[in-house]
């Protein structure tokens, strides 16, 4: 047996609350090797008296890696403690016991120890990672507000192009805004959508608004906040939450903050709100870029105009939790997405949590982090992260073909295992944003396939979401070619139809979609797949075909499909899928 | 290669900054069968541009278990950002590139992806685990203060026996107190003791104290406040610091809160203070024991008089919280040990420390604890826990004979490993306790193993303390038995004498036993070894012989020793060592 495969990790994503007085338990094997995996626990204090721990629970296989298997189980406990080890039995049929000082061979000796065990040792409700119950129903839609709809032409920037008159670029606008979000809640509704995802709005000198300059204004060229005001409330009748992006890494050079440091250096009242090396602070541009060398000073990446806030300063951490509690205060936001969110301390992102959940005790809080993230992710930061490294199997396999159907489940696997499935449950689920090419364009425009990929993405654990013009049909390569207008004119209406019909599927199965185990049944070499989410009494399966012709027996209820023909047996021809209920 | 057995876990004990801008990495492999693991390290925003994926700085092979090597290395980075990803090669010159997605064998291919790299997004000082500086160097001694020295014989309890004239019982008393400590203080001195550790002092009806009813006074028959004032104050005169126990998981049942509780049921101002599933709390006595059966209310174990305290309850924080930091305030104590920390919730520890460290920056918060504790050492909770784990694989090689020297070694390693070096810098190690067997008692009597035992431990990272009366041969089983009346008129003056050098030269090298490096030559058949640790220009070999005759050269200068004779070689008889420096 590979011992050195054998993991666990007490009080982490291998061991945890789930619902109130519900563990769950995670072991790591290794793959195709071990038989069966019992838990063995109890009372710690009744442990001898009891002799709990001669039995044992069977754990079920629930996922698998490329190099591990992972066994799972849910318990309780009379009085709120448990102590666990595992018993792991291998195809020859040579049993371990794994405990908390490590794995030992012989039985009878070792677990006459309680010390040994690992420990659960009281369910504390109050450290339970717990998530907004509204999340996993949702369904989200990204905004780039500048690129959406111009609804208001009194507000329009002064270099304003025509609507969709050249390729986007870092510099140029279009005069998008918050009144043409609005003028399109009826478009949004219409597709299904629950959740607006919005990039930041306010005041920034740039097209995205990244480099903010006033965190308590609308930028002008977007609105007011009274347009907000009127955006979310009309959001809100229509069961649509609203979540905005909070820029807290960094601040605009243009910010009076900033400026009072270039114009008084170290006497700057603000001298401590960034990281300076030296005064004054400087840089040598790089021609034609927005980064810069020799900075003296941090800043995101290595572009000057966004240095980098001190969140270790106390006037900071107020000024930005006073504007994270603001918004939701005044205006009634429903998450707060943070950008860069993996270069601001952990110690400021508790205060934050803390700070916005007393304001409102369901708010979303999501963070943009590409890797791993569990240290945000232990109950106490985020709910959730931007799950690319998730989605990025999904592309790997579907768009780049650049991995086989088994390295994708084992990609997505992975990702799945680093978190509690709370997070997982919230997990925002994408395939494209403002950051990354155009799904369609990775598609090399091919709408048969950016609609298998994305009805994929729609069936997994995790909340989906649509980068606004997705469901138009809209290309566009890496930002800033991503950031193209909103297609009003000539949407491919034939996407559209496709983009509602999936959300309506989701909506009606969500509960399945988020909760329900995961069975696969695939075969590389053809490129075809099977997925079984079943939760409760409802069970879907959904079958895709990557490769040529694939036949196979009608199961149920067909609930959609695409590129296929039914005749007693379906059909599936490349870029086909069925997804039927049994 | 064992894909299976690598682990690396980014922002954890596996990655985390040590110093101001240092970081230390750990990188799990299977254990004998990799021959070198190269960090592959640099700025994210620089991946493209510098390439700095091409090259590799070599890690240092650092710990071994039964299963596992551990690699590490100290890095730093300008930009105070990291990504990283790890070149492992085993013995037969096979190469794969471990990274945050997973393992990968074609490097070219796989290293043009910059999100496939682990992250030490910014070097956040303030997520910094930090240690008080004094910790390190401290040499502690327990007291259990009934049972240490009777200064004060005016406040002895009604019942109390000549001192030492019967076996220690949970009920009887011997009258000790904080003057007795108080008398004591010139022969702690003498003896080399920097940090007094007192159990409970609170007002209490037991012996021990550990069932709470009121934080806030001097339990009468240890004395009042002026006299713990004085302790302190002499003990800080003397150089020593004093810490405190904080029994904050549960109450003594004649506390006022509860006998509110009891007296007015679900109406008591105090009925959320507990864990009490209907009322009034009851319960059925088991006759001869602490313990009963059919409590409908949660408490420590199953002991009726020590209800869990409902630490989720605002109420009991702010109480708790005011205690923690009264004692402080007001005695200036320099640590806290808390009690049954495990099953005290996350969130409270947290409140805790804050509260805690605000009041005195370099109080140490040392954690009672059994088991694995990742989750209270991640720097926002606790400093460490009591070793236990540590230094039992000590006590089963030298004492128990249970196991052989590579198994102590790799339970040793093992328990180092799941820990930031900073908490294995001010672990608290200890080979005895008020909750364990005397150690002379479980060395059956024998000195010369006590010494070899208590040596051994000495000369290794972490704190050690001194279980009262050790340092005289004082005996006794599991508690009550171990709580025995120190010997004040007849100790072993050899011991005595034995365990003030033994100080002295932990004192003499404090650095290089708790900063050195371990290297570790063993034969498990003839039950010998020696450590080697190393820091700076300071070289200390150990040479420890727990089998019958061993004859090595001398290396260096000797500072300590037993059961050796020296004639150009050592000649080490059973339970000898010798402590040479370089």
């Amino acid at each position: 047996m590979n011992h050195a495969a054998i993991y666990h990790r007490p009080e982490s994503e291998f061991a945890y609350l789930y619902k109130k007085d519900l563990m769950r338990i995670r072991l790591q094997t290794a793959r195709n090797e071990i038989k069966s995996v019992g838990l063995i626990s109890g009372d710690f204090y009744t442990f001898g008296a009891e002799k709990w721990y001669k039995k044992q629970q069977a754990m079920r296989k629930a996922y698998t890696t490329d190099t591990h298997d992972y066994w799972e189980i849910e318990v309780t406990a009379t009085h709120r403690r448990l102590a666990y080890a595992f018993c792991i039995t291998d195809f020859q049929g040579n049993s371990v016991f794994y405990t908390d000082q490590g794995i030992f061979e012989h039985e009878e000796y070792r677990l006459s120890h309680d010390n040994l065990y690992f420990r659960m040792p009281y369910f504390q409700e109050i450290d339970r990672f717990k998530i907004p119950d509204w999340v996993p129903q949702t369904v989200w839609y990204q905004i780039f507000p500048e690129r959406f709809y111009n609804g208001d032409l009194s507000n329009d920037p002064e270099a304003v192009l025509a609507w969709g008159s050249e390729a986007p670029t870092r510099g140029n606008f279009f005069g998008g805004d918050l009144q043409g979000v609005i003028d399109k809640l009826d478009y949004l509704e219409d597709l299904g959508i629950t959740g607006i995802y919005l990039c930041p709005i306010f005041t920034a000198p740039s097209n995205h608004k990244y480099d903010t300059v006033d965190y308590y204004e609308v930028d002008p060229h977007f609105g007011n906040k009274q347009v907000f005001r009127e955006l979310v409330e009309k959001a809100h009748e229509r069961g649509m939450r609203v979540m905005l992006d909070a820029v807290f890494n960094h601040l605009g050079a243009s910010s009076h903050q900033w400026q009072d440091v270039i114009l008084h250096g170290a006497d700057s009242s603000y001298a401590d709100w960034f990281h300076i090396d030296s005064f004054p602070p400087r840089y040598t541009p790089i021609p034609g870029s927005e980064q810069a060398e020799n900075l003296n000073y941090d800043t995101f990446s290595f572009v000057p105009n966004m240095p980098k806030l001190n969140t270790e300063n106390p006037e900071v951490q107020e000024f930005l939790l006073a504007i994270a509690t603001y918004w939701i205060r005044e205006f009634d936001i429903d998450g707060w997405r943070l950008d860069v969110a993996n270069e601001v301390d952990h110690h400021f992102w508790k205060e934050f949590r803390q700070a916005v959940l007393q304001q409102k005790e369901d708010l979303y809080i999501l963070g943009e982090i590409w890797h791993s993230s569990q240290r945000w992710l232990e109950g106490d930061e985020f709910h959730a992260v931007m799950n690319y490294a998730f989605t990025d199997s999904i592309k790997a396999f579907f768009v780049e073909e650049s991995i086989t159907i088994s390295q994708m489940i084992f990609g997505m696997n992975r990702q799945q295992l680093l978190y509690r499935d709370q997070t997982n449950e919230v997990s925002f689920n994408l395939l494209d944003s403002h950051d990354t090419p155009r799904l369609l364009t990775l598609c090399r425009g091919n709408k048969e396939l950016l609609r298998s990929a994305l009805t994929f993405m729609f069936i997994q654990k995790g909340t989906p979401c649509i980068f606004y013009g997705t469901e138009a049909g809209l290309e566009g390569e890496m930002d800033p070619g991503c950031r193209v207008c909103m297609d009003w004119e000539d949407p491919d209406q034939e996407l559209y139809t496709f983009t509602k019909q999936l959300i309506a599927l989701r909506k009606q199965f969500s509960e399945v979609f988020s909760l329900g185990t995961m069975e696969w049944h695939y075969d590389d070499d053809k490129k075809t797949f099977s997925l079984t989410r079943q939760y409760k009494e409802k069970t879907i399966v959904a079958t895709f075909n990557e490769g040529e012709k694939l036949i196979f027996a009608k199961q149920g209820r067909r609930l959609f499909g695409q590129n296929y023909h039914e005749n007693g047996n379906y059909q599936l021809n490349k870029h086909g899928f069925v997804i039927e209920e049994l």
